[in-house]
C-alpha cells in the first residue's frame, strides 16, 4: 500500500510522547528518587463530587431501560448544547444559537479534524510557539510541505517573542486559515480585545478563517481579557472556536469539549460558490462520528449546576495558586519568565544559553524535575521551557526548590 | 476561506440523518400512531448489569484521588488491550501483540480516520452495497472524484448481488485499498475462509491493504465463518481490522471500539521506502487524539468478565431471535430475503419494481414502519431495503404484521 507521504515524512515522535518516554526511562533507572512532573498539562485533582456523581448516575442508568441511551446525536445532546449556549456565551453577551455548538470528545480531536474543511492548498498560519496539533493535522494532510531544520516549509509562522510580548503579528503574506490559541499554550499569554480585533478585522478583510482555541479561558483572571473570540464584533463571520472541559473541570480522562461553528460563517469553493461552513461541519460529523458518550455529556451538564460551577472555580484557583508560585520562583531564580496570570502555564527562558532539550535534560538529571522543552512547540520555542501548574502545591513547591538548587 | 471542494460537493445528506428526519416528520404529523423503527442499527437493550456497574464504579471513582485518571494513553489502556488480545484473538488462535491493538471511541471514528494513512491518489475499492463511512471518508479527502448518478467517479465498486450470493468479486483493476465489512452491513452476508483467503491472497500479490470491518462478528452463528480476518493465514501482513463494542455489548451510546494494526503490516512511500503502518497510525493518534474515557474503557473491560460475557451472549441471542423472525416474515411475504443468520440485518428486494426510496415511503405511510432504503448503501443497493434486528421482539412482530398487511 502506498502510504500518505506527508504522514510518513513527519518527525517520528510526538512531543509529549517523547517527553514522557524520557521521563519514564529516568524514573526507571532510579526508582527510589521520584521525578516531579511539571511537564505535560494533565490535571491532578479528581472530578468535583457533584460532577462525578452525575457521571456515575448516568453510567449506572445505562443498565436500566429508563436510563439507557443508544447513539447520541452526532452534534451532541440538546441539553448540553443549550447549557453551553446559556452559561458560556449568553451570560457573556454572546448571542449564539444552540445549533452553532457541536459537542465532541475534546478540543484536540476537533482541532485536528477541522482541517478537513479546508481546501488542499489552503495557506495555514500558526502562532509560534504553539501547541502542536494545528500544524501536525495540516502537515499530515500535505499542506505544509517538508519539515526542514525544525520548520514546515509552507507553514506561516507568526512569531511570539519576548520582544513583542508574545502577541502575534498579523500574517505578512495572505493566508486562508489562522490558528490562534489564547490564553496561549505554551506561553501563558492572553490577548486583549484590541489585539483580537486586529485578527478579526484582518480575517474579514482577507476572507481568512480563524480557528480560535479557547481551551484555557476559565483561567483568565484579568477582566479586560475576552473569554471568547465572539466577544469581538464580527467574529461570528470569520471564526470557529474550540473549547474543552479538560482543564477547568478536570475532564482530561473523561473526554468532552465543544466547537462553535456559527451559522453566519461562509466559505467559498473552487467555483466561487458560497457554502455554510456549519453545514459542511455537520455533514462531516454525521459521516465520520457517532456522537459522544451520553454519560460523559451528563457529567459535562453537571459542570453548569451551581455545585459544579463552585467545584470548577475551586480547581481553577488551586492550579492558579501553583501558577503564581511557579512564576515567582522562576523569577527568583533569575529566569525571564512570563504567563502564569491568565493561564496555567509559565514560559521561561533557559539559562546560560542552553537550548530547550539541553535544559530539559539538565533539569531531569540534576533536579529530577520534568518540564516541557520549548522547541517542541515550534522554532520560536527554542531557548524556552514550559512549566505547568497542573500538579499538587506540595509537588510544585518541592520542584521549585529542586530547580533553584540545580541552578545555584 | 476556500473550502474543501470534495466535502462541499458531497451529497448534502447523510443516509441515516435523512431517514431519521423523514421518520420524525411522519411521526409528528400523526403522533398517536407510532412509527415502528426497523431502520437505524441502534441497539435497544440496556447495558448488562455487570457492565453498567463497572462503568458507574469507574465514573464514581473519578471523583476520588484513588480512582481519578487523567489523560488515557492515546492507544488505550494496557488492561483493555490485553483483555482484547486474549479473549478476541488468542482464544481463536490468532497471535497478536497487545500493542497491535488500538482502543478508540468506536469503529466508525476509526474507519473514517484510517484514510489519513493513504496517499492522496490511493485507489479505493468498496463492496457495493456497504455502510457509507468508507466511501464518505475517502470522498471528503478528494480521492473519489465527482458523485454522479449515485456513483463516485473514481471509486472501485465490487458488486454484491443476488447472483453472486452477495460475495464480492476481486477488483478487476489494480487498487491500493479494499474495504470489506463482514458480516456485512447491510446485506447480512458472512464470508467463509475460502472467500476471505482470496482477498488476502490478492492483497499480498498486489500490495494492497484490506480494511476489514468486523463490527458484527459477535453475531456469527456459523462455525465455518471466521470471526477475524487474522484467522486467515498471512492476513497480518495486509489487513487492518476494526471492531466495536457497540452492537454486541450495547455500547452505541457508551462509545468504544478497537482497531488492529499489526506490527508486520508495511507500506511504501513515494520514494519506495518501507514504513511500519503501525508506527504511522501511532503517530497519527498521538497527534490527533487524547485517548478514550477511562470509565468507558473500564466498562469495556467488564465485557470480558464471565458475567459480562454472559450478558453479551444473551443480548446477541435476543437480537438474533428478531433477525430470524424478520427473515421468515419477509419470505412469508414473498420477498427475496437474505442475511439474518450471521448478522443482525435482513436484506430484501423491494416488491413490484419499486425503487428503494419509493418502498421506504410506501412502508412508512402504509405500515408506519421505518426501514433503510438500500440505495443509501451504494448503487448496488437500489431495489433493496434493510431490516434491522435491533428492536424489541414485540415491536419486531408488530412491524412484521403491518408490513404483511401493507403488502397484501
Amino acid at each position: 500500500m502506498r502510504v500518505n507521504h506527508a504522514l510518513a515524512a513527519m518527525p517520528a515522535e510526538y512531543l509529549f510522547a517523547r517527553v514522557q518516554e524520557r521521563v519514564a526511562l529516568c524514573q526507571q533507572l532510579d526508582p527510589q528518587n521520584p521525578v516531579l512532573r511539571l511537564g505535560i498539562g494533565d490535571v491532578t485533582l479528581p472530578l468535583g463530587a457533584h460532577i462525578a456523581q452525575a457521571f456515575a448516575q448516568a453510567a449506572a442508568g445505562m443498565g436500566t431501560p429508563e436510563g439507557f441511551r443508544g447513539y447520541a446525536p452526532a452534534e451532541g445532546y440538546p441539553f448540553l448544547k443549550e447549557a453551553i449556549r446559556a452559561h458560556e456565551y449568553a451570560a457573556r453577551g454572546v448571542d449564539l444559537d444552540a445549533d452553532d455548538i457541536f459537542i465532541s470528545s475534546g478540543a484536540k480531536e476537533d482541532a485536528a479534524a477541522l482541517e478537513r474543511l479546508f481546501g488542499p492548498d489552503a495557506r495555514i498560519a500558526v502562532t509560534d510557539p504553539v501547541y502542536p496539533v494545528y500544524a501536525d493535522a495540516n502537515a499530515m494532510a500535505g499542506r505544509l510541505g517538508a519539515f526542514r531544520g525544525g520548520r514546515w516549509e509552507r507553514l506561516h509562522y507568526l512569531p511570539c517573542t519576548g520582544e513583542n510580548g508574545f502577541e502575534p503579528p498579523l500574517p505578512e503574506e495572505p493566508v486562508d486559515v489562522i490558528y490562534l490559541c489564547f490564553p496561549n499554550n505554551p506561553t501563558g499569554t492572553a490577548l486583549g480585545y484590541a489585539a483580537l480585533k486586529r485578527f478579526v478585522d484582518y480575517a474579514r478583510e482577507h476572507r481568512a478563517l480563524i480557528v480560535f482555541d479557547a481551551a484555557y479561558r476559565a483561567f483568565i483572571t484579568d477582566e479586560a481579557v475576552p473569554r471568547s473570540i465572539y466577544q469581538v464584533e464580527g467574529a461570528q463571520e470569520v471564526a470557529i472556536e474550540c473549547c474543552s472541559f479538560s482543564k477547568f473541570a478536570g475532564f482530561t480522562g473523561v473526554r468532552c469539549g465543544w466547537t462553535v461553528v456559527p451559522g453566519r460563517l461562509l466559505g467559498r469553493d473552487d467555483s466561487g460558490n458560497t457554502h455554510s461552513v456549519q453545514q459542511l461541519w455537520r455533514r462531516l460529523l454525521h459521516s465520520t462520528r457517532n456522537g459522544v458518550s451520553f454519560s460523559v455529556q451528563r457529567a459535562a451538564l453537571a459542570v453548569f449546576d451551581p455545585e459544579g460551577q463552585k467545584e470548577c472555580r475551586e480547581a481553577v484557583a488551586y492550579y492558579m495558586g501553583n501558577a503564581r508560585l511557579l512564576l515567582e520562583e522562576a523569577r527568583a531564580c533569575g529566569l525571564a519568565a512570563h504567563g502564569g496570570v491568565n493561564a496555567p502555564y509559565v514560559w521561561a527562558r533557559t539559562p546560560d544559553g542552553m537550548d530547550s532539550w539541553q535544559f530539559f535534560e539538565f533539569l531531569l538529571e540534576r533536579a529530577r524535575v520534568a518540564v516541557t522543552p520549548g522547541a517542541g512547540f515550534g522554532p520560536g520555542g527554542e531557548g524556552y521551557f514550559r512549566l505547568s501548574a497542573f500538579n499538587t502545591p506540595d509537588n510544585t513547591r518541592q520542584a521549585c526548590r529542586r530547580i533553584r538548587a540545580a541552578l545555584r
